[in-house]
């Protein structure tokens, strides 16, 4: 674990500043003063980039234009703001996105068709381009690769989110050291279901505004890049729910720019594949963590193990089904064991569930140590107090087993509360 | 509309006692005091009975007696219970949802098999048979066919409901007068999905405690009477989402005794049957409106119309994803005219959506006068503040077209409120 999130590998500089996007009137592009909403990332040399996409029908236009770009070559750069989606904004939205990336690439020097684009924010309203070309050649004179700086980016695509999220890691390959940093964020409408194309894979769990980008100075073959972010995000992204809402604009970029010197790793390099695939799935397993963490309104972190489903797919769905149960959730707010809420979701899930089966049992947070609630569909003889004691903990697990098959899921999420509410309620 | 619901058509009788089913020690099977928990309904002749039952896969004891029996002749009564759910209670729940059978017809002086039971409350407790026994004793001396014996009984089945639901209507049928009455529950863990074997029908959207005995006193032949409760449910029941909980107890009882003297309605005949119909729709429909309308914090009815998909099934679809939105319902509880959230929830479902055709619009309660959010994708110029004037009314309706065929779908539905979470959380 090292400082510096997305410009702790070599080759890459970040900023962040705030050119009013809501148009509050609160400022012009200064790198002071209120929250960050412009953020800019950049490359010294082209990156190849992986891609994950909302597989939301209503996609936002910045997606649009990523999906067309993200295979290409000679990548430079994201830029991405905040305080408004570009979606639902038709033709006039693509143009304003597709202006974004022509003013990055102008402000930084680098060919046209280099730079990506994210928006997060509210939906249905057009950006404000007089004030975002203010925050990207604000940006651009300002790019660092001090810590501070991609600091600043993290703050700038953040929403509702209390605190940015930042990591970074390194690692010995051979001779040479190999970094992976990242930032994400998330709050509301969590509940990604990202798939490369955007296109919805067959018989996938479908239902977070979530953006997250990822830096390495490794030289990755493309296919094998690719691979390397689906298998992360299936682990984590893809793995939380906060309120069950998929957003219109969840995306997660990696860019991998070789500025390591290490060589290039292949889909033979069994080895070196695997300490990527490590490093890069705990980056994104530790910033998706923090996306539930600060999700809106958020009192309470609770991981979900399904076991004994008949396959992986159906104890996905039975995880989901509880971690999206408003009863549930309510219930955890209330730090009450409530596992009868629990069976009544497992029931109208979509995975098959034999009630005299069913086992529940409630652990600390990554504890060994089970409580059982119930066994074989009956309660046990645990004391309340027992499983109270767990369940009002800040953060706690939950395992079901359905004794029907080996498959199996995790999702991570979080209690529904009064703040929740009053926070999306608007006006 | 008459008064007396269930015991307004003729040869039905009723009751309802508290007999302290939670065991707080407030009374014993006493017909004053604290709210009735144990309520009868008798009919002095064998009834046909239809019923449909949760689709959830954990379904409680009196669910499984149900389906046992109601196919069955001879059928003479119901015995329910609230405070209790009978539900994860194995074997010992199954004998005890027996006995609450075996001691109503005893009580009544009834046939063995002839009555059919209900339970509703807290899941994975077992029932306090004493209790039960001595308030199936003394709803027995006092059955009635006066109106206050049936609304002793909608009281005695109300959980967390603020208020009691009852209905009645006659209608003409030659020179005889056929009633149809009814009584229901509901409040929390509201998205029925109901079927008449409990078992789900392929491709159907899946997903509240709600609780509904119907009476009448036409003939019907069991088949037709079958059909008729099933349309009815689709439309009204089947139609409703609070939470999008599915229950284990969900039932919806209809029994039909002959008493008023009309000739059968058979499959043959059509005007009859139609008449029946509609008159049974209003009773089912309204009942389950009055479940939305008093469901646990809410504040806002609205009616989500879906048209314009490529079928019905994926109508419902769009519509269950967009009432059971919990950001599209706390915009609904701040009487915010979110549309983005709408288009958001539409993006997300499993129905086909192209931007780009979407219209959405506003109207207050069963008006036709429609104001446009959304044309084709994109806002119109209509005033925000125009909008807002519809969706804070305490009713308002929700159209959706998404313009790629003929499918439609309504949902009635609510908003999402801080006191729905306080209400939930427990302890």
């Amino acid at each position: 674990m090292i400082p510096g999130s997305v410009v702790a590998p070599q080759g890459f500089q970040a900023a962040g500043v705030h050119c009013d996007i809501k148009r509050l009137g609160t400022g012009k592009g200064s790198n002071r003063g209120p929250k960050r909403d412009l953020a800019l990332i950049l490359s010294d040399r082209p990156a190849r980039v992986a891609g994950l996409f909302t597989t939301n029908q209503i996609c936002a236009a910045p997606v649009k234009v990523c999906l067309e770009r993200v295979r290409g070559e000679g990548l430079r750069g994201i830029v991405a703001n905040s305080g408004n989606a570009n979606a639902c904004t038709g033709e006039k939205g693509l143009q304003d996105a597709l202006s974004m990336t022509v003013l990055a690439e102008k402000a930084t020097g680098c060919p046209p068709g280099s730079f990506l684009v994210c928006s997060t924010g509210r939906i249905g309203v057009h950006l404000p381009l007089p004030n975002v070309k203010k925050g990207i050649q604000a940006c651009a004179k300002i790019l660092e690769s001090h810590e501070d700086s991609a600091a600043h980016a993290a703050e700038a695509i953040m929403t509702s989110d209390s605190r940015s999220k930042q990591i970074a890691v390194e690692y010995r390959e051979g001779n040479r050291t190999i970094r992976i940093g990242g930032i994400a964020k998330g709050a509301g409408m969590i509940e990604p279901g990202m798939s490369p194309t955007g296109q919805r894979p067959p018989s996938r769990a479908l239902h977070a505004t979530m953006l997250s980008f990822i830096t390495t100075d490794a030289a990755v073959d493309p296919a094998v890049l690719d691979a390397c972010l689906e298998k992360a995000v299936a682990a984590s992204f893809n793995r939380i729910t906060v309120d069950g809402d998929m957003s219109t604009n969840d995306t997660v970029l990696l860019l991998a720019n070789g500025a390591a010197g290490a060589p290039e790793i292949k889909k033979g390099s069994r080895a070196a594949k695997e300490r990527f695939q490590i490093a890069l799935n705990h980056v994104a397993l530790e910033l998706a963590k923090m996306i539930v963490l600060d999700g809106e309104g958020v009192s309470r972190f609770i991981t979900v193990h399904v076991e004994g489903a008949r396959n992986d797919a159906e104890a996905d769905l039975a995880a989901r089904a509880v971690a999206n149960s408003a009863l549930v959730k309510t219930s955890w707010f209330g730090g009450d064991p409530n596992w009868g809420r629990i069976m009544d979701a497992l029931g109208y899930s979509a995975a098959k569930v034999v009630e005299d089966k069913v086992d529940i049992s409630y652990a600390e947070q990554g504890s060994a140590k089970h409580l059982d609630a119930l066994k074989a569909g009956r309660p046990t003889r645990v004391k309340h107090e027992a499983l109270r004691a767990i369940s009002t903990q800040p953060a706690f697990d939950l395992h079901i087993h359905l004794n029907l098959g080996r498959g199996s899921a995790i999702i991570y999420t979080s209690d529904l509360t009064e703040e929740y509410v009053d926070f999306n309620k608007g006006e």
